[in-house]
């Protein structure tokens, strides 16, 4: 560590025990350690910048019966156009698939699209992991 | 806010320094809401119980000239058993490939699972997102 | 070959002479030899047996600006339950997606769903792959 | 039809029975009939110019634990370059794996690129199917 900052954090005891709880399940030595870790993480996925040429895929959960949903996501990922490489879906049950969208270009533009598809109403939850094509990783 | 405590975290200033441009940028109030956002968060993923029934994509950039690695994957896959629903493959470039790997099953299992993937060696970069079957979501 | 039989056949001279071409650059001896090939291989796909467990492909390309068409292509698979194991869908161009879903189950059952879904308007060309789980092929 | 040509086919009366058996199945009128549309669905096949760009499926069943067979199948496509767009794999049982590859290009290179496919020792059973972006479909 280079010069070292030391700040406060007001939050509530309930939320303090439970992270305590993994802290020492994960043998952490301290709670400083803990959060810099979640910051760093947090920093990898804010730093891509947009201009970044990435691979990504979006993971969705959603009710094939609200109306039009289906159609909109198609449409969608069209708009696209050669952003989207393939869909694969999966029917976990009567009312509900899961489809990951695997997609490449500029990390701002799959960002926005993956927003706009997470804000459809019926899609009840999603999560984007954007990679790159392992170029520049050991 | 139930009762509230408050905590010393001691970090780089360069690393403080990046999170607050973030935190400005994404218009938190001040740095403790950043901060339990991230614990929250966490505590998100930490709390799917090991035995709860939730379904999985795991995605994984390798090198597919890394001798061994295509069959290991298959064989890892196929060991698996019911676990592993479907796996959709793109290939980046000539030695770079992406795969989605749906899963469904208990987190533990599915987490032990993309553990030993994560650790075969060639595999560059990978990140599991455990969701469930949407029945429970609103 | 057993006892022989002599049939009639009787086509556009136009079809034949194209038919011929065929003949020809396979290198068939004859018109009877070719055309008992394409018997034999019609006999194949007819003589999977209804109620024999298969696993199948269907690959269709369809317009998915046909209104409704990609809310009830989702809606047959779902209704098909546990058959339908995954589907992966490519955006060919703005109107175009080609989609291959994986299917087990019946024969007959894979069979009637894939009928279902290519008469569906809108749908513009499709194909059944039938084969097994390989546990009999050599 | 335009002017109409008569020829004659010789066949072993068993598989002639069997082809009988079809036709009435099917409400064909006659065996002209029934041999026509053989021909015809030949011709469409055929007819696919080598240079027209097209899309296509290769459905394969493969037996995983043949040795380097799942390194010899990435590397077959990462060798086809852009042509394959995706593959998706599903494991039937503890040996066989079935895989859609999703692919385009100019008929000729993926029809080369299936039989090299199809002729590697341990894919048991596979199919290519041929289609067009549907520009030109009805």
């Amino acid at each position: 560590m280079g010069k070292v900052a030391r700040i406060g954090v007001s939050l509530d005891r309930d939320l303090l025990s439970k992270f305590d709880d993994i802290i020492s399940a994960q043998s952490y030595e301290n709670r400083s350690e803990a959060i810099r870790d979640l910051i760093r993480h947090r920093l990898v996925v804010a730093e891509i910048d947009a201009d970044k040429l990435v691979v990504a895929t979006l993971t969705i959960v959603y009710d094939h019966h609200r109306p039009n949903l289906a159609e909109k996501l198609v449409d969608m990922q069209h708009g696209a156009g050669s952003r989207v490489l393939a869909a694969t879906h999966v029917h976990l049950d009567h009312h509900n698939c899961l489809e990951v969208i695997i997609m490449h270009g500029r990390a701002g533009e799959l960002r926005d699209l993956a927003n706009g598809i997470l804000s459809l109403r019926g899609v009840k939850h999603g999560q984007l992991v954007i990679t790159t094509t392992g170029k520049h990783l050991r």
